[in-house]
């Protein structure tokens, strides 16, 4: 396998998405580019927040909580129950340690850096081994339509705790990929989108100029990130069904179909894909819950080994 | 007395002069109007920090920390120990608590509040009773030339923690007060100048456009920073020297002179100031180290006489 799969380009958003990077990284190390959603990204009490990017890193520099599953380890709240002393917003969660992250990325971005550069300093301090690049050095905010009208990623997803139905969303389509991503997207010989959540997290790579024609001609393993219907964490399966796709592996083929060359969906899900949804696309079962460090390269491990056999047919 | 001096408008830097601003405003509440040197902000991580408007607004807001004599009690610093072992630059104190502040403010200027506004949002949210006024909306940053070359205030002040040997100061000469500062300077009855840096902290508001002018129309009282040569804290005496004013009441009389009726200085100083240097200018000794609450409330009484006295004189 290590033979055939050199460059692996991964697409992921954040928490779910970097269970699997995690197991690519240790497997390919610097081999391996994560390109990661950035229409999750805002500015907050001045500092820019790039919450897909950090749940990456954090998971990459071995810093996750373990028990919450996001943000760092032995987090603080000092900062936080201030500000709301301060009658101040605080309906997003800031961490102290976090908040350090925030600051620092702030920092290098004012010192001239591009989000690229930064993000790449900030891999670099934590001794990450693996390339982790923004989808865009750009701002690409994804805007959510809802029933209580149009909301930035951020209101949705953590002040309205994805409550509120979901009537569309809005990417910054035909917005200039990072120049880095780019490169890393056109020198992979493999493309894994990770199980992040299609609609929220990967469709805002997938919506930037010329993405999905390098997509085209790479092949391109998904792994889906519902299990039986149901998301393992996050909205996925809610969005799914408010907007029409239906919270199936069918509906996740035929969302990725223009450019997917496989799918790989939990053992555990009783789902069969009729042949005519899976034409051309080759359907593998294997755990896809990742549980612990184990499973997350067990993973890994199963999707580069499909990838080679994908790169061996096309040859 | 109280029939005499209304409105009162404190010309303060950090520390030092929050102390009298206390004293000043347990007295006279939403009478009191404190211009603020804004000189020693800086944009740090992003973050618009003031930390001569902190001192003030901590000590009115009774959050200072008592053994430090500046920043938040009870405070924390867990983000600066994030911040460290991201290696990033920690020289710049930033606790959890006091971050807060920094963030807040820093979110109110983005939503398009000048200085002025968002110091008074925020010390409407402490229920602070006089009025806190920045002496500028825009950035006036005071430049330290050393010996080592040029810093910014903080870098000198923190960083190089006042060992440089200063060769001179620059004030942005000439820009605009604050709208606000400028109005409760003129409908001021007396102006108090509080026991501050006179070169680092209160030369920077003099510089402004118009606020030498208007402090010549009004009854000025100076209370001094020095006690027999030696500044409370900071570094006044070792300033002076190095321009070659001179660590005396004499040398502080000398550079207010312009504009100045009175000067009050420690009660246990042994300095005599010679007639000449005296002329036309009112000299009293009372207690100028305020350990205590009281020692604040006295003082700021004793300056309020005093006051009461120039204006019955000047009627």
């Amino acid at each position: 396998m290590g033979k055939v799969v050199h460059k692996v380009a991964a697409l992921a958003g954040g928490v779910g998405g970097a269970k699997l990077v995690l197991g690519l990284d240790a497997v390919l190390g610097a081999n391996l580019s994560t390109i990661v959603n950035t229409g999750d990204d805002m500015r907050w009490f001045g500092l820019q927040i790039c919450p897909d990017l950090d749940s990456v890193l954090y998971a990459l520099a071995g810093l996750t909580d373990p028990a919450r599953g996001w943000g760092v380890a032995d987090e603080s709240w000092e900062a936080l129950a201030a500000l709301k002393r301060l009658n101040a917003p605080t309906w997003f969660q800031l961490g102290d340690r976090d908040l350090a992250t925030h600051l620092e990325r702030t920092r290098l971005l004012e010192s001239g850096l591009t989000l690229s550069q930064a993000t790449a300093e900030l891999a670099g301090r934590w001794s990450v081994a693996s390339k982790v690049l923004p989808m865009s050095d750009k701002p690409c905010p994804t805007k959510v339509q809802t029933e209580n009208g149009w909301l930035s990623f951020q209101e949705y997803f953590v002040r309205e705790a994805c409550r509120p139905k979901v009537l569309g969303l809005r990417y910054r389509r035909g917005a200039l990929p990072g120049a880095a991503a780019m490169a890393a997207l056109q020198a992979a010989d493999l493309v894994v989108i990770c199980p992040s959540n299609p609609w929220l997290s990967i469709a805002p790579i997938l919506a930037l100029k010329g993405v999905e024609q390098v997509l085209k001609q790479k092949p391109v393993i998904a792994v889906s990130p519902l299990i039986a219907g149901q998301a393992v964490k996050g909205p996925a399966a809610k969005i799914a069904g408010e907007l029409g796709f239906g919270a199936t592996q069918a509906a996740i083929i035929h969302y990725y179909k223009p450019f997917l060359d496989a799918l790989v969906y939990d053992h555990t899900d009783p789902e069969r894909i009729a042949p005519k949804v899976q034409t051309g696309i080759i359907v593998r079962q294997q755990q896809t819950l990742m549980k612990t460090r184990q499973d997350k390269i067990a993973l890994a491990e199963a999707v580069l080994e499909l990838g080679a056999e994908l790169l061996a047919k096309k040859k």
